[in-house]
């Protein structure tokens, strides 16, 4: 089901196409899904479509566009590929190159756009629950982290998965498992719980990206697949071109956070 | 839905009725609900109803009988609770004063008997969901422990929650969360995970009830709400007479553990 994001827009979309609002979505339309952005060429993303389906935790497909096409029906009529997010990411042979505002001028007839899910959903489902989220609180970024759990190999996309953490207490952490578990388009439960050396991460304090989050004496760690992992990928893999949205800035679709709950 | 357990029990019911058997009923019909057993005088029933429904994590009942009737259509139409457990505690003032196989001298007209949930049911999901379990594999008793977590008080019914603690790996723990969350009336998701410290437990090698289970370094207990509950406070709150199984003889009643799920 499709919702009109217009209705309680206020704008922001008209001030993010015409490249007057370039900043973090973070708070902006709320309620409404919000997505990671990844564009590769037909080629490439052959094995990017693979890669996203056989690594559903930190990748869950919203949305995936014709071959060429900039349009992205399936989270939105509206939704232009090319202008719709505030800050993109231009990627040659794995580096980033350059952020713009709009890509119109880069776009090719051999693009395909994928949308893919974000973990502000499920965030504004736990804080529905009365689950407080420290990095929120504190309005930092939240931490994220490489593991050393190799995601499922899909072509040329390989390396490992990375997962971002939330500390809370253990009866907030199984209501959060609860919770998440009702969004699998979204990243859905956590992948670990617990100790974080049992999946590589040698220095809690010290995320590989965002902000660090304290995590107090009765509190438990909890770490969901991260869509920051295509980006980490396209670091490692360095295909010769690509495009993805830029940390924080990311493309709101006209999808309603509590329609993807699945129960 | 009530299945007649009569199909599968292989004469099991007339060995435990006709009191020829007297032991564990841990692995006897299987598939099939089993539960805990609390008989109260009426006074006092009223009291423990009130406990159960305000504590249904340790105490999720399942079935209730009219006052004075020894039979529980709600978990099965053929059940007679006073001969259909192979083996009854009696307590006088909080003490276990006898064990009997059949209750049918000690019945009145203003007993009341309760079903309640037990954790039978959701490890049956958790080894259907691939899940080991360790004292299962090790043919022991599950640990049990008293908790610093008190249960709401119901007129003269208070104490401290008991728990049962089960070890897994992370990722095993997430999904075990999962399962038992579809079981509310079997226990439901744990309430707790991780440091034994947090609710009350000094020694989890020590376990109040049951043996116990060795937690391995990659592992994380969880706990759950524990229907030894009952008996640990009937010993505290000491009512004059009380009729309850004897810990592993549990009541089996005609309901499939799978028509218990909520999902």
């Amino acid at each position: 089901m499709v919702i009109s994001i217009n209705t309680s827009d206020g704008g922001f979309r008209d001030a993010i196409r015409t490249g007057s609002y370039t900043g973090q979505t973070s708070g902006m339309a709320p309620g409404f899904v919000q997505a990671n952005l990844a564009i590769f060429p037909k080629d490439w993303a052959e094995d990017f479509l693979r890669f996203c389906l056989y690594n559903p935790k930190p990748c869950p497909l919203l949305g995936v566009t014709e071959p060429g096409s900039s349009r992205l029906p399936m989270v939105g009529a509206e939704i232009d590929l090319c202008t719709d997010l505030p800050l993109y990411r231009v990627w040659h042979d794995g580096q980033c190159i350059e952020e713009l505002s709009d890509i119109r001028h880069l776009w090719r007839d051999d693009l395909v756009g994928f949308a893919i899910g974000c973990s502000f959903s499920f965030e504004q489902a736990l804080q529905e629950a009365g689950i407080r989220l420290r990095h929120i609180d504190q309005g930092r970024n939240v931490s994220m982290y490489r593991t050393n759990i190799p995601c499922l190999t899909a072509g040329r996309f390989r390396g490992p998965l990375v997962v971002s953490m939330r500390p809370m207490k253990a009866s907030d952490a199984i209501r959060a498992i609860q919770v998440c578990s009702r969004f699998p388009n979204v990243h859905g439960a956590p992948v670990h719980i617990g100790n974080p050396a049992q999946i590589g991460i040698t220095d809690i304090s010290k995320p590989d990206y965002g902000e660090p989050t304290e995590i107090l004496e009765d509190e438990i760690p909890l770490f969901w697949g991260c869509g920051v992992t295509p980006q980490a990928i396209i670091s490692e893999v360095k295909p010769p071109f690509c495009i993805t949205h830029s940390p924080g800035s990311m493309l709101i679709t006209e999808l309603l956070n509590g329609a993807l709950a699945v129960l």
